[in-house]
């Protein structure tokens, strides 16, 4: 592919996001009414709407797409591009009225992350990378910053509960010990602040797709790294077990922390 | 006193709020040196600035009334009034670039929260409550919401690293686990999303009189109820065991779970 066809791509990226903040911004702090899904999550009619608007965008534009999303499920999975939707992630800080939901839009080549773009639409923030070029946060380029050490890293996580009990949270809580500091909340909008370089590391856990795969490319076009936890890039069918560093180095001693070996 | 007074009061916490805003604004987002204090908690020049310049409209327009700072200390706390100031609540979030730090400005009558301010600055979002009257959110009345039951929940906590391990780390979990959805960071802003009626509870710990004075008054005026955990009315000698509640019910349940008694 060249830079060429992913800018066409990019631009319907942000058509997308246009449309789904506008239904956002609709729902944002009104009274909507909150589903529970099989997995405890809650969704809203504007997660259910900002979706379907943006499917019809993609089908309108490329018919031969594939689409998985978190509200209306899977098409065409096999085919050469898929986009991974998620129309708000961070759902609870959307129904709770905090402004650091947004929403992802990713476009996998063959599997594999090659458009990320991550949205706050109160804000009016937005983050876009793609394979191959600088990530960008409103339009500027950004770079993440350097981290030689963990113990001065800044760690964001949604929430500890994310991690399983047991060895799952065991893994997260030693890294977390050696951190500088230790924070919580924000779902992908800690990715973004990774990206532009005001934290050092994220780490998650029990991620699907649509919430993990917009990110990748953001992380990486601002000279950032983001695998699974044993270091392997995210793909459609990752662990969604995510680790973002902003440097190469803290990312390596988190893999090692993360890994069983950094037990003993 | 009587309601007009306090309305003088509010008028300055405003002007002190506008103060801190224009110098937090300049500051955020730019690569400001942070210093750690002895309790390992950062500062910034933003901070600093930020309580001076409030300090010197406080002395300017009331001489006599006293002034607790986080910053630059404290002055005549035997004063009948005196004035309790966080210029930037959540200075980690102030340095990783998330807008959900505030500034908090109370001002105690014998060591009585009568008003309160939260201020989140690049939002441009504000929550101004005094005894006896209406809490407003940006100049709107705001209430609390009805949440007869802890299970039906959502509660904040800026980080469970808050929590002394041992029994009161416990004594949170208690209420964590019978909550509907538990979330975390935020400071201040928690509190003003509680106030207005899109969460049901706020449980801390540590946190010292320039951190919950404010809120009181916030709290309470939009319906809420706000103590320490054992149910007493917060005051400048407060131990910074914060329970904060949008309902008399769900309040008594989360105290009666807070307490020992909670355990069996």
């Amino acid at each position: 592919m060249s830079g060429v066809s992913y800018r066409e791509f990019e631009a319907l990226a942000h058509r997308l996001a246009d449309r789904a903040g506008e239904i956002q911004r609709r729902y944002f702090r009104t009274p909507v009414s909150v589903e529970t899904k099989a997995d405890a999550s809650p969704v809203t009619i504007a997660d259910r709407e900002a979706e379907a608007a943006m499917r019809e965008l993609i089908l309108a534009a490329y018919p031969d797409h594939g689409i998985l999303g978190e509200e209306h499920g899977s098409e065409a999975l096999d085919a050469e591009f898929v986009w991974v939707l998620d129309p708000i992630d961070g759902t609870k800080s959307f129904i709770t009225g905090r402004p650091l939901f947004g929403t992802l839009i990713a476009l996998a080549h063959q599997g594999r992350p090659v458009v990320g773009l991550i949205d706050q639409t109160i804000l009016r923030e937005r983050w876009i990378g793609s394979l191959g070029a600088a990530s960008a946060w409103n339009g500027r380029p950004i770079r993440t910053r350097p981290c030689p050490r963990l113990e001065d890293a800044v760690l964001f996580t949604t929430s500890p509960l994310l991690f399983e009990p047991g060895a799952e949270r065991a893994a997260y809580t030693r890294v977390e010990a050696r951190v500088r500091l230790p924070m919580f909340g924000g779902d992908c909008y800690a990715y973004g602040l990774l990206a532009a370089g005001f934290a050092d590391l994220v780490i998650e856990a029990g991620l699907a797709p649509y919430d993990f795969m917009a990110l990748a490319p953001v992380v990486e076009g601002a000279g950032g790294r983001i695998t699974d936890w044993q270091g392997q890039p995210l793909h459609l069918g990752s662990s969604g077990q995510v680790l973002a560093a902003g440097d190469a180095r803290t990312h390596a001693a988190a893999t090692t922390l993360l890994s069983d070996d950094g037990a003993f």
